[in-house]
Formats: structure tokens, sequence, C-alpha cells
């Protein structure tokens, strides 16, 4: 039987997830400080939940769950497991509506799972880490998502991003320009947007295997060149003025057709600049997204040489097929797997993420020192270390080449000699160097040369963080 | 369409989050300090990694996920969703064996999914928080787990709690001396384990039902009564003397069969009395959990009036199902959900936990100062405050209101006279209080007036702690 995990999914041994906590922490206190609560759903959803909401390539995607008991055999199935975080948003919304706020901005970190093949990078369970805002039509709401996910990767030392906006609209004007039929669009779209990734043969080729005349896509591609004969790459040149210079060309190309999404675009563009992301903000006319869910703004995440880390949009017509009636919705999503290949390739995580799992191995000398081993674990833990205790009565130097091996940094002997004399025998494997410490004294001793931050008294036994302090400066 | 999550399951509100992410925090938190490492696994496995595990009872109720692609139609399934955290990480160690330390203890505190008929506390998908310890037979490894998961409790507010031990082979042991053959050993200790919860006459016609022969079932129960007798409820007599009485007890019953198992839980006895949870302990001949997987001591933690925490036991063979050879293992599993509906009933969760999202809301005066506003959002953000942005062009007197419901402590009202002058009207909506405040002092001001221990000048903002920082005492 093989051992290892299915194909396409991971185990996280216990480095891993250092630094994916690492990551999901600062993540989690930026979207915090951006007023996003948290919000977690079921793994999988009624079948009926998600099927017809992604497009139709998605849809074969979805891993579906067998009905259980005797329709087993039927091989019906009747749930289907999480594709991402905004359809089962949209469904908690509709749910409750009453006990939500008006502006509902959550935020959820969960995983999400997709029957695609996989591949190097490529996940079939990889978490999302998304924010929604439910409630409002106002631009205010895409440009603090904007800010949001681009101060959660500043923090987490990206510099090098670019946050690209376009309008679902301008897109469908650009169609309609050119005469590209309504029942093509959304088909068009899932072409246009793999262009930066396949390339002008490959997007043209897409194009036609999807039945759309290639005059009018090619026609399609000129017009969208002719956007970016704006000089992208002068350095000089501000991302706004970039942008601006644009949007003024997709003024001209649209002439009076849908001036409003422009106008849109326009004014996402004069608030960021209040934002700590102002510097990264670019007009990308290029830019589709996949889904066929998003109905305004769409936005983007792109680091130089890497490609995406995470996109979203704005959604106003989602909610509506759950509840009756439409409710504006704009969400983002970061992609935690890339982010966090990224950052292991360039070397990101500060060196404290590589830290062991154990301060300090009590080490046992003989059975019926045992006991008292563990009570002076006991003290250990209760000063606020962590601490493990050898379970087997192997010789000391194997006790202490093991905690060496691991990466302990102390181990404390409870030797007979110690013992009469109320002692223990400290040593700091990093040095070599071994004390005989009063037993009462062990806690602070080890604590303060762990790290000369904690150099004071101890205090009570202190409760984790509280999940909703306020933030220090 | 049903807007409601599938049939047991859930959706987590903020305020439930907060709840469920404070027990978790301090769960977390516990185990570290006793050395458990983190450790995760793909929500589904290959259908044969988990089938045959779990006994008969339970493969029914295992989540089979539908073959994909041409295979569809079929109806078969090749994947199952996670049933519990210890055959994967069965799985794990056998296919890591040569990067995990040879003692590896690690935590897992993820979900699992189980086709139960839901009811009341009983949901399809929840949480389980787990620790383990593989690579010593030592009941150090026992006596460390009861340790951890009691201090837990102890840490959450629990102290009516008691740890029962018993041990596998001291039931097979009672089994044999009432001459059950071993063939009917497993249903019969299915059986037994709902003794405690269907009663005298329930457990009786299970083991009837069973096929089980009603004179040695009888037999069964008399000697358990039987060591029952020893006053279990005399509040004078500690638990650890309880415990020895129906050791002894059990050492006449079993006469020279399984004297290892006597003499382990004995051992367990012993050393249990140096750790913190001394008190919680209790030998309980009746405990025998249902998994099928045990082969050592068994444990289980209960609440007076509640009934059963959590549990485990030692499995030695479990990883030699994968790995073809035998490693010995122990683990102990936490529930989290019914300590989340105790905690709730006994109101049991500090009141911090209670606090909204938002620190200060930034009321919007007009669309010109739209911009001015996110900008203060990003001053007070970097101050280390949750900041919201009131998104519409309401009146004021309705932003404040939103912020009220919201029980949002602070608006901060940027009106073209505060702009003008440099500065911001605070409103401390608990006291009603309104003060104009320089703007570079606000957001000092809302700290101070949020948490009187914040009462310090601001640094540089800092990263959320470390996973891994040494708990301060």
């Amino acid at each position: 039987m093989s051992t290892k995990p299915p194909g396409g999914t991971r185990d996280f041994l216990p480095d891993e997830i250092r630094r994916r906590e690492y990551v999901v922490g600062i993540v989690r206190d930026v979207y915090e400080r951006y007023g996003f609560e948290p919000l977690e759903t079921p793994a999988f959803e009624n079948i009926e939940t998600l099927l017809g909401k992604y497009g139709e390539e998605s849809n074969k995607l979805i891993f579906k769950i067998l009905r259980r008991g005797e329709h087993e055999a039927s091989g019906e199935a009747d749930l289907a497991l999480r594709y991402d975080l905004t359809v089962p948003l949209a469904r908690v919304v509709a749910q409750y509506q009453n006990e939500l706020p008006k502006f509902f901005k959550r935020y959820q970190i969960q995983p999400v799972w997709r029957a695609d093949r996989p591949a190097r990078g490529r996940f079939r369970e990889f978490y999302q880490c998304d924010i929604d805002a439910i409630g409002s039509t106002s631009p205010t709401v895409e440009v603090e998502q904007m800010a949001a996910v681009g101060e959660a990767l500043s923090r987490l030392g990206f510099r090098d991003f670019k946050i690209l906006v376009n309008h679902r609209r301008i897109l469908s004007g650009l169609l309609n320009v050119v005469e590209i039929p309504v029942a093509q669009q959304e088909s068009a779209l899932i072409a246009l947007d793999k262009w930066t990734k396949v390339g002008d043969k490959g997007v043209e080729a897409d194009f036609a295997a999807r039945g759309i005349d290639s005059l009018k896509a090619t026609q399609l591609l000129a017009m969208l060149r002719n956007i970016f004969a704006a000089p992208d790459e002068v350095p000089t040149l501000a991302g706004v003025m970039i942008s601006r210079a644009r949007l003024d060309e997709l003024r001209n190309l649209l002439g009076s057709r849908e001036s409003g999404a422009v106008d849109c675009v326009a004014e996402i563009l004069k608030l960021v600049r209040a934002t700590p992301v102002a510097e990264h903000v670019y007009v990308d006319p290029r830019l589709a997204r996949g889904l066929s869910y998003y109905t305004g703004a769409i936005m983007e995440i792109a680091v130089e040489g890497i490609g995406s880390l995470g996109g979203g949009g704005r959604y106003d017509n989602l909610i509506g097929t759950f509840l009756g009636k439409d409710v504006p919705a704009c969400g983002f999503s970061l992609g935690l797997e890339r982010i966090i290949v990224v950052m292991t390739e360039r070397n990101m995580f500060p060196p404290t993420v590589a830290r062991g799992a154990v301060d300090v191995m009590v080490t046992i000398w003989n059975d019926e020192g045992r006991g008292d081993g563990l009570a002076l674990a006991a003290e250990l833990r209760h000063a606020g270390l962590r601490v493990d205790v050898y379970p087997e009565s192997d010789k000391l130097g194997k006790q202490v080449k093991y905690a060496s091996s691991r990466n302990v940094p102390f181990v404390a002997i409870l030797g007979d000699d110690e013992r009469a004399r109320g002692e223990v025998a400290v040593k700091d494997l990093r040095s070599g160097e071994q004390q005989a410490i009063r037993r009462a004294d062990v806690g602070q001793f080890v604590r303060a040369r762990l790290n000369p931050e904690h150099r004071r008294e101890p205090r009570e036994p202190r409760e984790p963080r509280e999940p909703r302090e306020p933030r220090e400066p």
C-alpha cells in the first residue's frame, strides 16, 4: 500500500507548518487591521450550491462526494468539496442576512480542492486567503482590498509586485467594439485571460479553437497591444501616470460605450493614491480573470518573474443567485501556496521561523528518577518553556545526542548527585557548557539564555495572546 | 435552493470563530509546552488507506469521493475524507521515517468527517485536537499525554474532570476469564464501551444482539460492577487510592493472566503523581474505547454531567500495517466541539473573546474627503489599530449609528473644519464624549483609551508573535 499522500496533495511536516503559520499570521494580522472578520464554512457544500457557479471548465474540476448508505451503490453524488471561498460566502450572506452587519467584511483562510491535473506548484488541495466586502458598491471597497493585499505582501517582504486593475465592462465594451457576439464573450474572456501566459500565437489559436472569428480576435488583440504602446517599462513614469494614459486610450476606443466602467477605474486610481500601495497599482486592459461571476472591477497581484499571487474583483450578482435579490460584493484572494514557494526560494523567512520545537529536554538517569524528571518538566513548563522528557532509560550520552540531533538548545540532567543536592545540571548544547543550577532557578536560567529579551522576573503563566487584542504599534 | 450548510456541518460566523480560536490557542500552547510539533495532512486519503482501519461500524461512516473525469459515471470512489487524525499519522510515519526524529511527538488540529446521523452535538464535520508520540513503549508517554490534555482543560477553566485509564489487555483478560471467544471480543468491547451511556439493560441487550452468550455477558458485568464496589464516590479517598484498590481487585480476578498489563497501569498511576493532573486520574476497568486499533493503555477524559471530552490510547501495531514492521505509538485526542459547547453553556470564555473586530471607524464627510479618510485609516493601521472605513457617503449620524451597532468603540470624524485645522474629531461611543485631536496623535489617543496597559510610546509596527517564540512565564 502506498504511504504517499494522494496525488496533488501534501503532508506538512513541522518545519513546513512553521513557515505556513508565519505567513498566515502576518496575512491575518493585516486583514484584521483592515477591519475584516474571520469566517469559516464547511469543507463540502450541497452539490447544487457549487455546480454552475464557476463556468464550464471549472465544473469538471469539482470533487464530488458519493451519497451515503443504501444510495452509495447508485454512484450518485450529493455533496462536493469547496472549490473556492467566494461561493460559500455568497451562500452564507444569503442564509444569515439578518445577523450580519450591513457592510460585512470577512476574511477566510481555508483549503479548497480542485481536481486539476497535478503539476509543479499546482495542487489539488491548497489554501486560499480571501477578503470580501459585502453591501457596498463604493470603489472604496476595491481600494481598501488592494491596499490590504498589497500591505500583506509588503509585510512578508515582497517589494516588486504590481496590482493590476481592469473592469469587466471595459472588456465587454472592447469585445462589442470588435463585434464579438455576446454569446461568445464569456468564452473569449477565458482565452484572453491566458494571453500573458501563452503568448500571441497561443491566444490566437485559443480564440480559433473557441470558434471566434479570427479577424475580430486579431482586431481585439491589436487594440489591446496599442494601449500598451504607452511606455509600460519607462521607470521614471509612475504607475498612476501610465494608467491614466491607458484610461484615456480606452475612452477613445470605447467611444460612448461603458463610460461608467472607465470612470470607476479612474476613481479607484484616484483613491488608491491615499494608500500605502499607491506606487504598485497599474491599469491593465488585458486582465480578464477566468471566473464567470465577476461584474465590475477585476484585480490581480503579480510579481516580476513569478506571475500571479492572487486576484479578485467585484461580483454584484452572485449573492442574488442564492438570495433572489442582488447584493453588491467585491473580494480579493491571495494564493498562500505560491507565496510560500517564492518566499522559500528567495530565502525570505526570518531565522526565528526555523527554530525547533523544544527549549529544553529533561534526561532520565534511571527508572527511579523518572517521576522526578516528570516533576521537573512540569516546573519548567510552568515557567513558560517548551519541554520534552526523554522517554526511555538509555545511556545519558545517547539522550544528549538525541537532543542535539533535534536542535534542542538545553538539556536538564537529573543525576542522583544533583537530586541529592537539590540541583539540576544544565547543559547548553550550543556552547557545550554545563552548570549545576539550583532547581528552583532552572527555568529562569534557561529562559535568560534562550533569548536575552526575556531576562526578567517570571510572572504568572500567561494565557496565549488573545486573538483580538489590539496590535501594539 | 437551500442556503443552509449541508446537514451535520456548520458555518462559523466571526463571534464563534473568536471562541474557537481562543480554545485552539490555549490547546496549542499547552501542547507545544509538552514538546509536541505541528503536523497537517490532506483532507482526503486514498480510499484504501482508510478502509479496514477503524472496525466494521466505522467503515460505513467514511465519506467517499467519486473518481474524476471519464470514470465519474462508473460511480467508483478512489479517495475518502479523513475520518480521524491517527491513521493519516500512521501513514506519515511510514512515509517519512527517515526524516522524522526517533521519538516523534506531533499535535494535529484539523477537521475530520464522519457520515454519522446528525444530532444535537453530533456533527459530520468536526475538529479533533490530537497529540501522538511515536517510537517509545515507555509509560512516560501515556503519562505525559494525560498531563498535557488535563493541563489544557485546566487552562480553559475546567476543574471537575476525570482522566480514566484502563488497558486493552486487562479487558481481553477479563473477557477470557468469562470465556467469551476471541472472535467475539472486538464486538464485545464495542458493546461494553457504551455501558456508561446506555446503562445495564442497554448493554445487556447489545451483548445479546451481538450473539454473545448472555450468561458470560452477565458474569462480565458483575465482575466489573464488583470492582466498583470499591467506594468510587467517597470524596475523602484520592483517585490514586481508589485506583490502587481497583488494580488489586483486577489482579485477583485475572489471576496469572495479563499481569504485564496490570503492571503497566500501576506504573502509569505511580508516574502520574509527579504531574499537575495527579488528582484527576482514575483507573476504570469499564473503559473500552470503540476503535479497534488500540493494543495497550486506553484513556478517556470525562467531565461530571457532560461525558467524554476526548480519549486515546496505545496502538503499537497500526503503523506496522503501513510500514511492514511495528512501531510503538500512543495518542490522545481532545474533542474541540464538545469543549466549546460546554464552555459556552457554562459561560467560561473571558470577556475579551467577545470584543468586536474594529477599534476605530473612519467616517467620510463627503466624497472629496474620501481619499483623506483612506489616508487617516492607513495612519491608524500603522499605529497598530484595527480600522474600518465607512464606504458610502451617508449622513454622519447614520455612519455613527452603524459603528455603534457593530460595537466599534471609537469613530474618527474627518469634517471639513477638522481637516482645515489638521485635526480629527474622535468620538468615544462608549461614553459619548467627543474631542478634537491633532491628527498625528489620534492613534496614540485611541490606543491609550482602548486598553490602559497600552499607554506607552508607539514603536515600529511589530510583526505578529512568532509562532515558536518561547512563552513568557
